[in-house]
C-alpha cells in the first residue's frame, strides 16, 4: 500500500477542486541549472546514461524538491525513449540536441516499427518510476510523461531537431498514408507507455506536443490533434478521485484550446503566447489549465519575477470567474541551463503566496 | 517621369480593388535556391558585399522575376542595415546568421544611438532602390522594407539570433525604460528609412516583425505593437490611388490581427498558423491580407503544391464574403536554400490559375 499523499494540491487542481495554494511545478525543473544535477551527470558520463539508470534518474528527479517546495515531481527521462526502444538509436551530439542513428524516411521503414515491450525494452523507465515513487514517500505526486505522436514523429523522420521540419512536412504532403501509419504506431506506443508508467506508480501523466505548433491548422487537425484525442480517449486511467489525470501540453496550441479541452483530458498545458484569461474563458471550466509564464521571466529581478507570477495567477482567475481553482502554475516551456536557482525559489514562493 | 506600371495587381490588391488575378510574391524570392544568385554571391565574395553594391543588389532582385511571373519585386537587402548604420558592426559568421560586433546592452549604449543619415550612411540602399526601379521599367511594383523596431532590438541586444531572447527579455523586465528608449530610436530610424526608400522609388513598404511572436501578449502590446502603430500613423505615404501601401508582417502575429488592422496600415502579413479565413473574418475588410502558405509546402510534389495553394486562396475567399479581392498571396515566412525553383514555378502558376 502506497503512502497517502501529504500534498495533493496538484491533483486537486487537476480535478478543479479547491486547493490550499495554487500548485506549481516547472518543466525541466530537474536540469543543468542545478549544480547537483551537473555533478550527477558528470559522474554518469552522459545524459542518456543518467536517464537509463533508475537510481540516478531518481536522484536528479528529487533534487529540485529538496531545494524548492514544488507541488509535483516529474520523472527524469527523455521524450524520445519510445523511438529509441523501437530501434532508431538515440544519441546526443554535443551541443546539438537529440539525434537518431536510423531515422525513418519511408513506408517500408515505418512498416517495420512496433510497439516496444514496456517491461523489458523500457523497463529502465518503469524502474525509475517505481524507485522515485518509493523515495517520494507520499510527499508530492509523481508525473509520468511521453512525447506526443507527432512530436516523436518529427524527430524520427528528421533524425533530430529541425528549424523547418522540411522532411516530415514533405512526407505529410507526398505520402500522408505513411505518416499516418507512423503516427498510429506511435500512438499505440504512447498509450502503452503511459499505461505502464501509471501501473508503475505515476500519479499524473503529461503528453508533450512540443512541435504541434509548427503546423498549419489543417495539418495540425490531420496529423497531431486526432492522435492526442485518441490518447485521451483510449488511455485507461480510472474514475473519480482515483482517476490519474492526463495533461496535454503543446507549444503553439492556443488556436486549438477548445478542441483539446473536448478531448477527454483533464488538463491542458499552454505556452505564454496566449493569456490564461483567454484560455480559461475559451475552455470554460471543462479542463484544468497549466502554465504559462514565459521561462525567460526567470532572468528578471526577484521583484519582476513576483510581479510576473502574480500577473499569471490573476489572468487565470480573471478568465475563471474570479476563482483560482483549476490552475496548475508552470512555465510555458522548459527551463534553461543558465537560470539562477535563487530565482526559482522566488518564483515558487510568489506562486504559493498568491 | 517613371514608366507607368504594366502589372499593378499587387497594388490594387493592397487597396482591396478588383484584380486580374491574385498577385503573388514570395518572401526571400531572391535567394540561394537560385543558381544564378549563388553565382553573383560567389563573385561578390559575401552576402554583405552583395547587399551593399547597388548593381549587384539590383541584379539579384531581378533574377526571380526573369524566371517566374511574380507580381512584385522586393529590394534585395538585409533587415539589419539600420543598426549596422548606427555603428553596431553587422557581420555574418559562416552558417550562423547575422551578428553584431558591438551589441547594445545598457542605457548608456542606447543613449549614444542616433538615426542614421539615409542619403549618406544608407545611401547604398537608396541607390539600390533607384537602380532597381529604373531596371524594372514599370513591369511590376518594387517593395521596400525594414525590420520592425522590436525585431531590430532583438538582434541589437542579443548580438545575433537567439533561441530564447533571454538578454532582451531580461532588459524588458529589469530596465524597461532603456528598452523603450531603444525601441523609440529604432522607430524614428525605421520611419526615416521607409520614407527615404519611398522617395527613392519604392512603391510599397513592408515591416518585418519577425520576432514579435516570441513575446507574451502583455509584452507584445508593450514592446512591439505600439511601435508598429507609430510607424503606420507617422509614416507619410500619400493619399488615394497614389498612396504607398504599408504591410505589417509578423511571425506569430495571429493573436493581434484586429489591433494590427486598426493601426492605419494597408496590409497585414500573416504566417501559416492561422487560416486566412479566420484572419479575413477578424480583420473584416479593414486591410488587405498577405500570406500565408507554409514555405515547407514547396517540398511537396507539384500536385500537392497546387492543392495547397488553392486551399489558401479558398480560405481567404471563405473569410472575405466569397471574394478574392484584398489578398496578396505569399508564403508565411521566407524561402530556404534547398527549395526547387521548378516548384516555385508551379506555385506561381497555381496562384495565377486560381
Amino acid at each position: 500500500m502506497a503512502a497517502p499523499l501529504k500534498n495533493d494540491n496538484f491533483l486537486r487542481a487537476l480535478r478543479r477542486e479547491p486547493v490550499d495554494h495554487t500548485p506549481v511545478w516547472l518543466m525541466r525543473q530537474a536540469g543543468r541549472y542545478l549544480p547537483e544535477y551537473r555533478a550527477v551527470r558528470a559522474k554518469a558520463g552522459s545524459f542518456l546514461a543518467m536517464a537509463k539508470n533508475p537510481e540516478l534518474a531518481c536522484e536528479v528527479t528529487l533534487q529540485p524538491l529538496r531545494r524548492f517546495p514544488l507541488d509535483a515531481a516529474i520523472l527524469f527521462s527523455d521524450i524520445l525513449t519510445i523511438p529509441d526502444a523501437m530501434g532508431l538509436g538515440l544519441y546526443f551530439a554535443e551541443g546539438e540536441g537529440p539525434k537518431f542513428e536510423r531515422p525513418v524516411r519511408d513506408a517500408a521503414a515505418i512498416a517495420k516499427l512496433g510497439v516496444p515491450d514496456m517491461e523489458t525494452e523500457l523497463r529502465y523507465v518503469m524502474d525509475a518510476v517505481r524507485t522515485i515513487r518509493r523515495e517520494l514517500d507520499g510527499s508530492v505526486p509523481l508525473i509520468g510523461f511521453s512525447g506526443s505522436p507527432w512530436t516523436l514523429a518529427c524527430y524520427m523522420v528528421q533524425g533530430g531537431g529541425s528549424k523547418d521540419y522540411a522532411t516530415i512536412k514533405a512526407m505529410a504532403l507526398n505520402d500522408p498514408k505513411a505518416l499516418h501509419a507512423l503516427l498510429s504506431v506511435n500512438t499505440d506506443a504512447v498509450i502503452a507507455y503511459l499505461a505502464a508508467q501509471r501501473a508503475a506508480g505515476a500519479q499524473a501523466l503529461q503528453v508533450f506536443d512540443t512541435w504541434g505548433g509548427v503546423l498549419s491548422p489543417a495539418m495540425y487537425r490531420e496529423f497531431s490533434l486526432p492522435y492526442l484525442v485518441r490518447i485521451a480517449r483510449e488511455l485507461e486511467r480510472g474514475e473519480g478521485a482515483e482517476r490519474t489525470p492526463l495533461i496535454l501540453f503543446g507549444k503553439g496550441n492556443a488556436p486549438y484550446l477548445e478542441e483539446l479541452a473536448a478531448s477527454g483530458c483533464e488538463g491542458v498545458g499552454v505556452d505564454w503566447t496566449v493569456t490564461l484569461e483567454e484560455a480559461a474563458r475559451r475552455t470554460g471550466g471543462k479542463v484544468a489549465l497549466q502554465g504559462n509564464l514565459d521561462p525567460a521571466m526567470l532572468y528578471g529581478s526577484p521583484g519582476a519575477i513576483r510581479t510576473q507570477a502574480k500577473a499569471v495567477l490573476d489572468s487565470y482567475a480573471a478568465g475563471n470567474g474570479g476563482s483560482r481553482d483549476g490552475h496548475v502554475f508552470n512555465l510555458g516551456h522548459g527551463m534553461s541551463p543558465d537560470m539562477d536557482p535563487a530565482h526559482v525559489a522566488v518564483l515558487v514562493d510568489a506562486v504559493h503566496a498568491g
